[in-house]
């Protein structure tokens, strides 16, 4: 039996374990890394994450899930905007540093596998899984097998223009973007804008404004709050609304810190789903939410990995 | 080798050919039906044309692609608004009649399949193929495979919501389904409204506007016909943005009646492509158009058929 390695490395943490082949991890790691823009430093901290997990075991593979537009079979990250990184040959990098088969995916990638495998996605057709968190993730899993699309960059909707030219400015560099309406990262930039101007009151404290704190404060009747958040699950709704008709899903698997943080976000969410898809699709799709919470990348990333060294 | 038919039966027309493993059609007929509401009907319509273009020899197998939702692998059609069919056994019933292997599919499904294996689609690695006819229809083709989604209905566009509650009238049965701004069907009932407020008066005769009489009238300076084609254009190429950021395809395939009309609706919908896909994605897609026309349906929903009775 492969012992495998599964890494989740998003913009601002590292998440590490030893994964088995049912899912289960015998040993995981998680730290902050507040920012890897140099590709050499984070592969010395997967490097160092790998040997903590393993604990003096031989590593047989290792698969990643890392916050990127990561090229199909190669590993190369085109793109890793909250990372800062532009054509990077990660996976090759990792793999001679690591002297072990190693697989890249974007992270979103690895966690609707993880979830296909282990968690609410287990038996799905056509799973679509969308993870709210600091930035909008997605992934599509069909017929046992990962979307790519032509260059690997397919599935996702978090950059599918949502708002004006003028709308807010997206960590990809446009505007508009449905993630820089309803990412963590975005809601706290909003709402650090609406406070620069007097409003949001009701939120103390000098750090960035959580999904919580707005949640706290729309709860307790700030229209300022709730705007910020209904406005983010709505268009975040109809886009989902019409990927399932595009894409006749049988289970939308929904998860991340935003989505569990707001009961605004998750009805504005569906509502703006049943909205915007045909009432023919929408009643084929199952709404579930994640079952592994944020270990699901790295019991994906280790299986995709476990995959690729099986394979004959 | 096999002896394949191919159909197409759209909502008004039936098309049928005999075709070979090449795509190439020895003998082919095509009727305007009128509108086939009763499925029985539509199974003798198809009799007669196997007949016609067989000549007498024994048919193998028979395709074919009908404007419907289609329920994978069975060819029940869960609902063909144009023809006016709600749960109909359809790949059942002529299996029956016709007394050979049978393969029904979505109409666009079809015709997707045929630019794949035989027209401008030929190569590509991640396909999607929209047809701007009566109605607005599209298929992914990936890896070579035909996406279904898990009932089957997926692929499809044109129903995805994309005016308001009050929108015009689809023939789903909704308001403000993409099909409603700028299928055939939809721009002929859009300016007859028009017309009965005395506008569009460019256009003269008694019968059915098209995207063609559009297309002059906006050419001679009519505001109204302008409005009509680059509203419609520039809906259907947002929406396309919207996809290809979703699907990242290598070629976006468009054709049918509409697109070759107007210049209006071909230059409004690559705006609206350029206007809502990431630039990083866009740059990934080609766009091509049809190469078979009319008969792609035909050539696919055979192809399709002669599969089904070549497998092992």
């Amino acid at each position: 039996m492969s012992v495998v390695v599964g890494i989740d490395l998003g913009g601002t943490g590292l998440r590490a374990g030893l994964v088995a082949p049912d899912g289960k991890m015998s040993s995981t790691r998680s730290f902050e890394h507040g920012g890897l823009r140099n590709p050499v430093d984070a592969i010395e901290a997967i490097v160092r994450a790998v040997e903590a997990v393993a604990c003096g075991v031989k590593v047989d593979a290792v698969g990643i899930g890392v916050a990127a537009w990561v090229e199909k079979a190669t590993g190369f990250v085109a793109r890793a905007p909250n990372l800062g990184w532009v054509d990077v040959p990660f996976g090759e990098l990792l793999e001679r540093r690591l002297g072990v088969p190693v697989v890249v995916h974007n992270d979103l990638k690895a966690i609707a596998w993880g979830e296909y495998r282990f968690g609410a996605g287990v038996g799905a057709d056509t799973l679509l899984v969308v993870f709210l968190g600091t930035g909008v993730g997605s992934a599509i899993v069909a017929g046992s097998t990962l979307w790519t699309g032509a260059r690997g960059f397919g599935g996702e909707i978090g950059h599918v223009k949502s708002g004006p030219d003028d709308g807010p400015l997206c960590g990809c560099g446009r505007r508009g973007c449905l993630e820089a309406y309803v990412g963590g990262g975005a809601l706290a930039r909003r709402a650090a804008e609406l406070r620069a101007k007097g409003r949001l009151k009701s939120i103390t404290g000098a750090g960035d404004v959580t999904a919580l704190d707005l949640e706290r404060a729309a709860m307790h009747g700030d229209p300022d709050a709730r705007v910020l958040l209904e406005q983010g699950g709505d268009l975040l709704g109809r886009s989902l609304g019409a990927v399932i008709n595009v894409l006749n899903p049988d289970v939308l698997l929904l998860g991340g810190g935003v989505w569990f943080a707001s009961q605004y976000v998750r009805d504005a969410v569906r509502e703006g789903i049943d909205y915007a898809s045909h009432p023919f699709l929408r009643k084929s799709v199952r709404i579930v939410e994640s079952a592994l919470g944020p270990t699901a990348g790295v019991a994906g990333a280790a299986d995709l990995a476990r995959r690729k060294v099986a394979a004959p």
